[in-house]
């Protein structure tokens, strides 16, 4: 048979246009176009697929085109010799639609491929991509990468991450939602910074000195008096002064508080419930199926617990450090506790409950029997701490208290003070990084490969 | 019958306690709670609810009391004496539990109230609230509402606004994940200001001068290079010098972007689905079975449009103004426009598309027929502008071109212009601000109603 060219603004080569389509639909790629992923419904018959020049190989008598979308890979297969000459002439990352009959064939992967295909130039790529997308990883420096963003993030591999962090972000959100909690959106631009000036980005509003919120906390707390349950997922900003793994400038912080529970074990049971949401959406997403890796772990239905006191104590004894003076964990202890919880409890998560108050944010709630310990907790996963949370005070006479004995001036504090002047119950919760959520269940071990544009000292674009 | 009082942290007056309970559930008014608005599947029985102290009414023979939760108001009968006289010793706003009877009672507020009340007092207010939050409207100047955020906040009426606000955010995200949309987050922090200088904050980062982002419009771009159809629900920041009814400096800019589009038409459609999605997830709600005028409106399945230049005609031949060169909408317009909608074809909602490409941002995709004219549009709602979207230009040259046209230089936008150079697909989207949509659902003259805590040139508290 002969063969045909279109140019309809675009370059179309066609070795057997099996039946004829208006001229109309070339100019429309969108037109009766089927998702990768949706192929294997309709072997045996013609269809058209759009997306990326993700991978060639030319071998003698044929060339292979993998075209990407979305949704997945497709192998096409191009024996016709006007056809083929057009698609060796195309760079990689040029978009294209391709007509063709779908096939049954157990040596190409998915076991399907399209046969005597139309190739249609949608979009030429004027250049060839800067990092090599159909690699199994990307294979280059942390820098490279991120500079390329536009393009590195069309890696198969950096999308289905993406993925796993919408899902684990509207896990987290349903989970709540199922327990009466309500989304809200607080300001993000302050007037006053209620953990001091320090890792604060300060910005010009209206002439006037303003901040970057580091935390939605006061907020969510006034926000408690209203609807008692809340939620909100919004970036949030520190400006971190060192250059490590695990520190990003702007990161999405999953957020709730709750009224009327007991202790911060209340909290620790709604924290367990938004967590098991996360995951189960993740999971949900069988991404372990392209990625075996990306298997994301359960949550069991209770995650043990210690208290820091005895964890300082259990570290202390096996390491030989002395840490009785010890207000934190520090990497090394969080990473001893997983590899404890582990061996103990069969565990990857664990709570760890009571820090000290010394070094606990002046809303923090003492525990009672033991005030120089607080009723707060930090959970952790495979060994670090991923989310934070506790109870808070709840009278306004602790509150001037606390602030006094820090030496923080009320001032500027009045509107969020004014929520406990005028009756508060009992209240605590939590808060997780979702990039750090992401980095430790996909076995990323720099937060930065865990989100789009990430933002540190030395990174403001892309 | 006699009268018992525990004091256990709190003041607990009982009439009669007719099952004795362990003195630990004093301490924990969670245990056994029940949300006021489950309570009608209780009558008959002892219940516990706890909540706010929402108003209080004494008569000669009793003293009612309504206590409010997040999810609703119950009436409370007091009688006996003691118990009486502490509730009437409360301060409105205390925090309360009540153990009573649940009885079925026709002319009680919901035809069920709680007799025989046990009262405990878990955290009493120290002042009157700053509004009467009893009343049907707050009633207040919006200063003053504004600056009692914390407490102004707990009025039922603005708690079910942020509910429908929460539930039109929702609404947007899953009609967009039914379409294969994937959520995003992208920079706020960000080293170039697309839209030129005018309106945005500048903040010191590490020592440089950065912005914050007035919308993800270039990253979401980018992102449909790797997942084809992207939304995003985050703050979005603006330096409004005006103080306008309708600005306000952050808002929630909810924003979407696909690739492989027809024109502008094909994201029109889609945004007919989201708008759809949002006003079904808020009429779920139901609000109008408590507030008449909060009944969320339907959209139909087609919107009716028109272009921008038909549309100048018309309100010019209405008027006898002289429209001809406006390059806009004024507001006036928008509402004339809103008016002939309704007339014209029964909608509240209205398309206008093919603005002059001398107002839109350099990305606009030109009419290919009529190029003076873009592939854009705007949405009307009940004559007010709440979206705005089009198609976007997709090859390089065209971006290289456009900038230099607009005398913008390409330096600080080489991330973004790399999309274009390694194959991209026609492609558009939409945004809308999410407290406009509120407000104007909500019959809300001032959108700084329709968001908690607003952020304006006057305005950085609460």
């Amino acid at each position: 048979m002969g063969c045909l060219i279109f140019v309809v603004e675009m370059t179309t080569v066609s070795p057997a246009p099996v039946s004829p389509r208006p001229v109309s639909s070339a100019s429309s790629p969108v037109t009766g176009r089927i998702w990768t992923s949706d192929l294997a419904a309709h072997t045996g018959r013609q269809v058209t697929i759009s997306g990326w020049l993700h991978h060639r190989r030319s071998l003698k008598s044929v060339c292979f085109l993998i075209l990407r979308d979305a949704s997945g890979l497709a192998q096409v297969v191009v024996d016709d010799p006007s056809v083929r000459a057009l698609a060796e002439s195309l760079t990689h990352e040029s978009v294209i639609t391709i007509t063709g009959e779908l096939v049954v064939s157990p040596q190409a992967p998915g076991g399907i491929e399209i046969q005597h295909p139309t190739v249609t130039v949608v979009s030429a790529a004027l250049d060839e991509p800067p990092v090599e997308l159909f690699r199994p990883e990307l294979g280059v420096q942390l820098p490279t990468m991120l500079d390329a963003a536009a393009v590195s993030l069309r890696h198969p591999r950096r999308a289905a991450i993406q993925r796993l962090s919408a899902a684990a972000a509207e896990g987290f959100r349903s989970a709540l939602r199922a327990e009466r909690f309500v989304e809200i959106a607080t300001p993000k631009i302050i007037g006053t910074t209620p953990e001091g000036g320090a890792n604060v980005f300060e910005l010009d509003y209206f002439g006037k000195p303003a901040y970057l919120a580091q935390s939605p906390q006061l907020y969510k707390q006034m926000m408690v008096g209203a609807l008692e349950r809340v939620f909100e997922t919004a970036p949030a900003f520190r400006a971190e002064p060192h250059a490590t793994s695990r520190h990003l400038s702007q990161f999405v912080s999953l957020d709730a508080e709750m009224a009327f529970i007991d202790d911060h074990r209340t909290v620790m049971a709604m924290t367990t419930t938004a967590i098991s949401g996360m995951t189960a959406a993740a999971r949900a997403l069988e991404l372990e199926r392209t990625y075996p890796d990306l298997l994301v772990p359960d949550v069991p239905e209770v995650i043990p617990d210690i208290h820091f006191s005895e964890a300082l104590g259990l570290i202390g004894e096996a390491t030989g450090e002395d840490l009785s003076a010890e207000p934190d964990l520090a990497p090394a202890h969080e990473r001893w506790l997983g590899e404890w919880a582990r061996r103990e409890f069969g565990s990857e998560w664990l709570y760890v409950t009571g820090y000290p108050m010394a070094k606990r944010p002046f809303y923090t709630h003492p525990d009672p029997a033991r005030p120089q310990w607080s009723n707060s907790f930090d959970l952790l996963f495979r060994g670090l701490e991923i989310v934070t949370g506790g109870q808070r005070l709840h009278r306004y006479e602790d509150y001037l208290a606390a602030l006094a004995s820090r030496g923080i001036a009320p001032e500027g504090f009045e509107g969020y003070l004014m929520a406990f002047k005028h009756g508060m119950p009992a209240h605590g919760g939590f808060a997780l990084g979702l990039e750090r959520f992401v980095a430790q269940v996909a076995g990323i071990a720099n937060v930065r490969e865990s989100t789009l544009f990430p933002r540190d000292m030395q990174r403001l674009t892309p």
